[in-house]
């Protein structure tokens, strides 16, 4: 079975659209959410854990797969998938973020970008034809052609240049990419620019790509651009074919996104977050290690059914924080992850049933404030439901 | 259920005897081996994962749990079991060893023993009676007496007054212990002089404690010195009571232990080194993060039966420590403690069929050597089999 995507039901008042997306590896429900597992693993939990949170694709990266532990040793191991131990369906990025983010000492020209390793320095060059053959050996069931992901920034100028560079990448890696079951997606950038996200939009589209990402968001940009460029980005896409914002995680964000027609989500935050201490809940991030946690007998969210909350007082959870036992960063990832997804699977049911706006609002009600009155009255009724 | 110990059959050929120690939850097989749980978690696992290992009992410590979280939030939340979400019987030990050897200025006198807290300074002050209560208020299925464990020293004057005091310690936590459905076990010191281990022995022993501890061990004497004060021990102990012997848990340690007739061990050896990388085979320590290991596509122990070894290889192992993945130490303690747990159930088996010497000299032909030629040998096996 190849990709294929298809809208199951659009929200009549949002751009939000309930869908299903066909990989090789299986069905998935969209409106959906990727955890990150950069490194061959979604930090400090196992395969089954992932499948019992209700995951059901994982994010891989090229560029840090490539460096370590190098692609040879995971297609000698049987590709990504045995490698990790995870049968599933997988996305992997190509690496333009990592590689414009993390490497250091970039030079960029039209044949590709030089960079050296985060980790020990050496040299490398990725060109969009390698980052292919990269991706096609790890044998991700979605990939990503390699794009210039410059950082946020006000001058049009090099954000063009950028931009027009990602075009013609993307153009590249499609010509050479050869594997079957294997979908591409391009990239699309065009900072905070609307007339350059909706050029990208429309140059990428004109290629014929089975799914689209949004990059070049989320990156330090106020939310109200990052919300419209988001609208003029899908705008110029073809409205039949999934589209992926990627970096983009927090529950408020998700809903954001959702409402403006995005069916995958990525981000770190959720599972960064968690072993942080900070914990979501209904009622907003409530960070684990404050002493007033120190003796409840509750779950962290007691609405919720996974197995961190079915199974531990928030007491116990602030004693491991407190102890630094590698356990709390485990149970905090759990029940950051399952919030996340099962507040995807709310999103997917709304739509579905027509009550997506309302869904929205009394959640973020709830979950967001930006006074300091609402907050205060939120703190009470956390209180007064928990304390 | 109170509880009770029964020998089920001797070893012919050494001391060693399969047992059966019946505690209010549950009876468990000796010769046993408890997981330390110092802080109230085997770090880095949850309780379904120590009963998927085959864990039986864990182990607590008062003095990390009176210092954080503190007795009186863990009794509130419901004693131990409950907050840690432990249902299988558990071991607390009185945090002697843990004030002698962690704590800062300690000064001891008949009444008890004061000492600064090692995470904030702060002064506390224990007694054989305050460290009885806090157990009883934990409540531990078998409990520890209040001893002074000095460091390993050749002071036989020195020696001789801890272990007095330990004495006269463990007559008042005996008669003030009141808890029903709980097991107060005596704890011999005696350092390693042979007459003040025999004195320390047949002194408990005349007491009449339902177990009894074998403490002040393992602390840096020569291994030969561990051996001949445990058989010295051992021989000055009723035959019908469980001997605990504290701090010992290499694979090596406890096939020298269980010939000596010890029932139960605790340490954290196996799950210290886990996360450090060192793995347990049948061809002895494995570092994971060497080199070699970067592509084998085998399970670290072929043999083994822990969910570690049954899905994932030893190059993602390796990749994982190297990019120093919580997940890493997680797996790394799964197989460690399965290969403690699982050689202690066949240690169990070979007594009952008689084959216990022929057991111990096999695996410790394989595991353990000491000239270099053996050595070499070995690593040829290994290569052999797994290579």
């Amino acid at each position: 079975m190849g990709h294929s995507f298809k809208i199951v039901k659009p929200c009549p008042q949002t751009q939000a659209r309930a869908g299903a997306l066909s990989t090789s590896r299986g069905t998935l429900p969209t409106p959906l959410f990727l955890p990150v597992g950069s490194q061959g693993a979604v930090k400090t939990l196992t395969p089954e854990e992932l499948k019992a949170i209700g995951v059901k694709m994982v994010l891989g990266n090229t560029y840090h797969l490539y460096l370590r532990p190098g692609i040879e040793i995971i297609e000698k191991l049987g590709g990504l998938h045995r490698f990790i131990s995870w049968d599933g369906p997988i996305l992997t990025d190509s690496g333009g973020y990592q590689v414009f983010s993390l490497a250091s000492l970039r030079r960029v020209s039209e044949e590709g970008v030089s960079f050296r390793s985060h980790i020990d320095g050496s040299e490398h060059f990725f060109t969009p034809e390698l980052v292919i053959q990269l991706q096609e050996r790890l044998g991700g069931d979605i990939i990503m052609t390699l794009d210039e992901c410059p950082p946020y920034s006000t001058d049009s100028g090099l954000v063009r240049e950028a931009m027009e560079r990602t075009h013609r990448w993307a153009e590249r890696c499609q010509r050479c990419h050869r594997r079957e079951g294997q979908a591409l997606y391009g990239i699309v950038q065009g900072g905070v620019f609307p007339e350059l996200r909706r050029e990208s939009a429309s140059v990428l589209s004109s290629l014929g790509f089975p799914g689209y990402a949004i990059g070049g968001l989320s990156l330090g940009e106020p939310k109200e651009l990052t919300w419209a460029m988001l609208e003029e980005t899908v705008a110029c896409l073809p409205q039949d074919k999934p589209r992926y914002l990627m970096g983009v995680g927090s529950p408020e964000d998700l809903f954001e996104g959702v409402a403006r027609g995005v069916d995958l989500f990525d981000s770190a935050l959720p599972t960064r977050t968690a072993r942080n201490g900070s914990l979501f809940t209904p009622l907003g991030r409530q960070d684990i290690q404050n002493a007033r946690y120190k003796d409840w007998d509750e779950p962290i969210d007691p609405g919720c059914d996974c197995y961190t909350c079915h199974t531990f007082s928030v007491a116990y959870l602030h004693h491991l924080f407190k102890s630094k036992d590698l356990l709390a960063y485990r149970l905090a990832t759990i029940h950051n992850l399952r919030f996340i997804l099962k507040l995807m699977e709310q999103m997917r049911q709304a739509i579905l049933e027509g009550s997506f706006i309302t869904l929205k609002e009394s959640f973020l009600a709830d979950y967001q404030t930006t006074d300091e009155e609402t907050r205060l009255a939120q703190k009470q009724r956390w209180l007064e439901r928990f304390g």
